[in-house]
């Protein structure tokens, strides 16, 4: 309830298209759900980059006169929140370089679990680091010079890189998008006209008016240049698959299509599932918006109970808003949702949302529930409790923060002080999905970890420094050069 | 559908209370539906006025710093559509101006009909004018001497204007609220401890914890002070009331109440009656949101015909968009809101919207709809045909714009290229609120304007002038002051 | 020395050039030196005004684009320093307002004596004030109905006022300058093709390529029109003339040129006056720049010591500097000036400036050349002592803060811890400008003040209320309206 | 005459103040004429770095709250005027990195004769650059691995790079100065109490009331830490010294010492030996200010003939400055200085400027002074005529546009249109220094450039790339990795 997992990242690019810039910040528009703190675009004429990166929302951060400065027919874009990386503008991407390769444009989502190590064999090597986004360490990889003599290739690059990772890399004629082997995060393919588009989710190519091709597969990295679109599959014996099934609970747009399921269907199924797990003797069912709509909708279907659109949302809440007021108390979760209390006076009460992080947000929901007068609460979350952290990119609290990582379900329920509460058990999520089980990343409930992490690296390891530095000044001494004291 | 008329202003004022600048913010948040061009608070510590008014968004005009130096226990403030005044920092919200009764700050809802014919008057007498809102009109009336020799009070000035008009005013020691004979606009009234608010809609004494005592009565003023609260019928006469009914289609959040009606149950209800009046055999019922959203649930649960959200809002629409692109056809329609195909593929869909005014936005998602294989599109709109330009202070747009005005329903229809459309009739959706019709204004339906406006006097000749200028040159002349050429 | 009187007001018209925009961005951007605060432009179209203005200097407030969009064949542009006035954009000039005259705009250079009281009348006669800047009342005075049933005409409005005015107005269709009867201010005519040009100062028109005409005469009107270029005498019968001899000592561009006498020669002048009144045994003339090097240069070629340029500018001074440092001792003195320690290091030092104000500057200057090793010290001011405050625009201190009002020059001798001190004498000072004594104004040396001004009545007056306020309740009260308490 | 070489960069560090952010500060406001474009402050609290870069003036990019946020003893400031790298943020210094060193800031004056050749060779092995400016190389370089296994140390380093340098580098614990072996830029060192300071001019300490200690030497390393400061002469065997001369002619502020000269008196030296060189016949000495003022005080000191400042500056002229104006003629010229006509007219002029390099602006100041009525007009330089461009970083424009390097000096004069035209002599020049013409680089006068420079490299190239682009796709087929075409 509210105090969500924040958005990681969305990804655009364009290939072969005179307006490729603004096709760009329509699609960022469609992913800005995927991060709102920084958004950036990167345009190829050809011969130079033309770049625009700044904090905010992608309506902020450009105008049609800045559009019209990025010169050129490929483009790529990223809309950020962060994960790793702390939140200043030079750790907007996406990241442009400079290298024996030529000039390189990368826009990443999700997390690197190998990360710090890499970025210590670099620097042992020789490289310097300018920013904390793991972008910066997939470029250092490719800049290498291999054994054989040529430079690494990406297949070479991307073997080194372990964790989740959907990549578009912008070279100076070339547009190329990379899934890891597990298929985290979600990247797809589109065509408008003779153009080629790469997107997180197929909300930003309706948009566009992009046709929908297909999703690029785990571990492909598809290739357009003037030579067309290639692929090449990169670990051609890889099995094993790992979406993240919480993009289908909350972190995609409704209208979005993964895996040939849509989104919102499999939302309402969810509730469905839930209604058949846990059918309640209520009056109404008040799901929370906007999270909890789609599996309200379906609880409400399933059960027959009438849906009462209870909370209202505030559509202008800003980012930038006031520090916590001891004012006004719960100013942070009330001007986001009032509820209407004559709706719910007197009622027993479902309510549904998709998840319980921390439990704060909840507890004060159900606060203003009883205050209105509901004569029972009955608490329905459309996935599993969260017991773990996630380690491919998704900002979860750590798991001294996560409630069900600390409570019993009873102890959450008295906690909420509600008369029920029930989460979707895992086997009915992934019924919901219509897919196999097997092809889920669902660590964060079941701590089941497709891809191992540094243990005892969290993830803000690369900005804090290990002590290790070698003195300028003891280094000249070491090397016998002549002292002379002022 | 979504080109809907722009809302117009949010009133918040408080007296007596330590932290009135940021009860003050709160309360404007969750007014800002009302309008978001512009936004301002003037605070009085008792001796001097401090004033903060900027274009844009609450939360981008204030920050906690800003309130901070609003010092004061009294506050009025102000969220602006421009209805009169081109939207200038100079036309914000409230108004302050000082004159021989001290400083007086003044924040405005509605629309003078007699605008053009006071400001004439007032030039005539020697006022000079620096806004284009209707606010320094009325400040002028109150600063101007009477006929015997006091000051014009507030029921002598309120007496001499016409129109829509909820006022809430601010002295150094005094916070009044008035509104019109008509109650054209709600206000209202809370408490919070010994402090006073007043405020638009009741949503807003809901953020912040305030109780809500009663509404200011048509033709009503009511002071704060010093002394406590008191107040007076300016019109004890004047028995005819006109409630802007489309308060409750539209402009008001849905969890306010208004005449003892909550606004949420109303338009479910007008849902409800348009099920009543027009059953259809179909296989889904989706609602355009935010508006729609009521309307749609109640059809919905009238008609037992499923609820599906197809149409997703992009939340992070902001503002400062781009220029009308042609590059992605109907942008502006489709960046709102997006379609969801799989869910509509096939099916016989009744969508319920809250008007259409242009019609160019309604023609755009039946596109969609027609698009994505609906097999019948029915339109269903939760009020009747807007004939009629509001000339109280909503911005539709000129009659010649309104669809309605210039078609019949089955060239709408046609247009619209649907299978069939509706409008909630005039009797239902007065059903709908559950009080008697003689106490709206209904004049955008029926042309029933309860008060005459200016012929000829459209809402911007107060910025025009009319040439009338006199030569200072000339002046000189006719002072037969000697003319020296150079 | 540094600590000097701020600067006032600039004044630039144009009328009949395609370009009047830019002609006055130029034209103010040559009297920055007359107030670097807020600047404004405003232009008329014939049929509108296009209005800009901001806080900081003309280069920060204007670009190309905004020039651009100031549309029309007349405009008026103001650069302000605050006399009368808090420095918020809102009283920023040129002020424009709409009467029943049309629109107007104004910019004035001045004080008027008696704004206190005529703000009064006016507010008793019903008028309103958005702002507290002098040029509001003058307009409001323009704006009154006369008896005779005509318009007050600016003859009459002027009549009104006292004091210091230099004004630029503009109508729809008409450019008109105004001065003073006492001709406190400068203001000139200029001539660029057939178009007409006002200026607070010749060098105004240096930039733009005007050909001086005439200066307009103290109490004179001209007015351009279609008609061509007018004049009338406001004041026949007025004699004595009042110029502020201190706009030739310190606030005039040196290379403007003043009742046919130039200022730069005029200040060399002075220096030689001090080198004839004072003539010391020195070995080094260093000036303090920019405002003491003409009357450096004077005392050098006078006296035959030579000039040694010893302190040094540094011209990147700007506006917003840190808050006062305890870090650094006289930073804020020592940023702008350093000291070439060696250039004065055992020397007799001659310091000129133009003024010593409160005193502290100079303070530190001398502390320096002491710290550096000048073996003495002698201080020379090119004016007499200031003993009194500006009634007329001038932002001296009170008399409170002005050194030589409250000390001995002795005392102030002491003080700065000079070997001699010595101030030009006031006949030696008007001797330097070749101008009788007769037309100037000399208050701030000798206390004869050409107008009187209103007693007890500070320049701030009018914006703190005198808490005449007449409760709105209490009105209402005394109506006999009915009133019910809540 | 104005059309000067853009200066280039100012450096300030201290290592071990309590307020060394704000020591910084100032120091780099008395070095703000090296470098209008962009300033930067990183602080090092011996844990992490503090780092804030913003485009414009010192005053413009930090305020007392960013101050306030950049904490520790530790501090390295930069205003730059671009010479390599365009003017973007990202260009802006002090560039921080991390590396297997730990965390190193840098700053730089000067410019790497080998740069391009050196960044060939990083990218070759793998290094990649994110920005175009020289410092960039030489953290990489620091970061290589040497082949003894140790890293490589700032001998090694600088060492392997050519051209001018002044470095003020810190890591976490240490503050760094190093100047090339030909001392081509300033660098000195000065002491707070306990705290050192290292500065590129003495007026930066000046202002900071540091004492003067002693300048960086040639080929000098000084480190300061926590064990005291040392240092190490990295080029024992290096003779030839080569300090730019065009320092003591124009960069230098006046009131800086260098080599033990006071520049302000160098100057006044290089005016009295145009006086003796060339004694001309002529009624008035006039500077163009500032940068003519003290050789123009030294022609007339020695002459004999008066000076008179004719010549006045406009203070108020910003950076950020309208298009060149077709409306107004030599608005960009006549903007910056005013001439006083009646100085001049009638007389025998004498002007005196501290370089001729375009002709533009001179030629512009020539014709004010004939059109001001001007009897004669000589023209003096107080430096030889600039005959070759600078490859140290002085952005001189191309030969092609250096006027002395097509033209002959009788061209110019009549060019000029003036009676006379003289140059100092170079040997002249070196003799106002009081210094060994040895010890100077005169490059920019005589082509002998100490250090060769790559040939056909011209200061952009590091910016645009060769094509030698490796496509990524090719290098995926190269590897037989599958090609699967979509």
């Amino acid at each position: 309830m509210q105090a969500y997992p924040k958005h990681y990242c969305g990804l655009f690019g364009v290939y072969g298209h005179p307006n490729a810039a603004e096709l760009t910040f329509y699609g960022l528009y469609a992913l800005q759900h995927r991060g709102q703190e920084s958004a950036g675009i990167v345009t190829s004429d050809g011969r130079e980059f033309h770049v625009h990166k700044g904090m905010g929302l992608v309506s902020q951060v450009f105008n049609t006169e800045i559009l019209h400065g990025l010169a050129g027919r490929m483009a790529v874009g990223h809309t950020r929140y962060s994960t790793t990386g702390s939140s200043h503008l030079r750790n907007a991407q996406p990241l442009t370089v400079d290298s024996a390769r030529g000039q390189i444009a990368i826009a990443h989502n999700g997390n690197l679990t190998n990360a710090a190590r890499l970025r210590r064999e670099l620097e042992a090597n020789g490289a310097i680091f300018q920013t904390t986004v793991d972008s910066e360490i997939i470029l250092q990889l490719m800049a290498q010079p291999s054994l054989n003599g040529h430079r690494n290739d990406l297949v070479q690059t991307i073997r080194r890189i372990e964790g989740a990772y959907s990549l578009v890399i912008m070279t100076e004629n070339e547009l190329i998008g990379v899934r890891d082997p597990y298929g985290f995060r979600p990247l797809c393919i589109g065509r408008i006209g003779d153009a080629w588009v790469l997107a997180s989710e197929t909300c930003a190519l309706d948009l566009v008016h992009a046709k929908f091709v297909r999703e690029v597969e785990p571990g492909e990295i598809v290739a357009v240049s003037e030579n067309g679109i290639s692929s090449v599959q990169a670990f051609p014996e890889h099995a094993r698959r790992a979406f993240c099934i919480f993009e289908y609970v909350y972190f995609a747009r409704p209208d979005s299509t993964i895996a040939d399921r849509n989104v919102y269907k499999v939302r309402v199924e969810m509730g469905r599932q839930l209604a058949r797990e846990f059918p309640i003797d209520a009056d109404v069912v008040v799901p929370v918006p906007e999270s909890g709509s789609c599996a309200g909708l379906g609880y409400s279907l399933e059960s027959g109970i009438p849906l009462e659109m209870a909370f209202v949302r505030n559509y202008y809440v800003g980012r930038s808003f006031l520090q916590p007021s001891q004012l006004v108390r719960d100013a942070d979760v009330r001007i986001r949702l009032n509820l209407i209390a004559e709706v719910v006076k007197d009622k027993r009460v479902i309510v549904v949302d998709d998840s319980i992080v921390r439990g704060t947000t909840s507890k004060a929901r159900v606060n203003n529930l009883k205050e209105a007068g509901a004569k029972e609460v009955h608490v329905l979350v459309s996935c599993p409790p969260h017991m773990n952290p996630c380690v491919y990119g998704i900002d979860f609290p750590d798991r001294s923060q996560l409630m069900a990582a600390n409570c019993s379900q009873e102890e959450i329920r008295k906690c909420l002080n509600v008369d029920s509460l029930h989460y979707l058990s895992q086997a009915g999520m992934v019924k919901a999905t219509g897919l196999p089980a097997a092809g889920f990343c669902m660590a964060c409930y079941d701590a089941n970890y497709p891809v191992s992490y540094e243990s005892g690296v969290d993830k803000h390891v690369i900005e804090r420094r290990d002590g290790r530095l070698l003195s300028l000044t003891e280094a000249m001494r070491r090397e016998k050069a002549q002292i002379k004291l002022l």
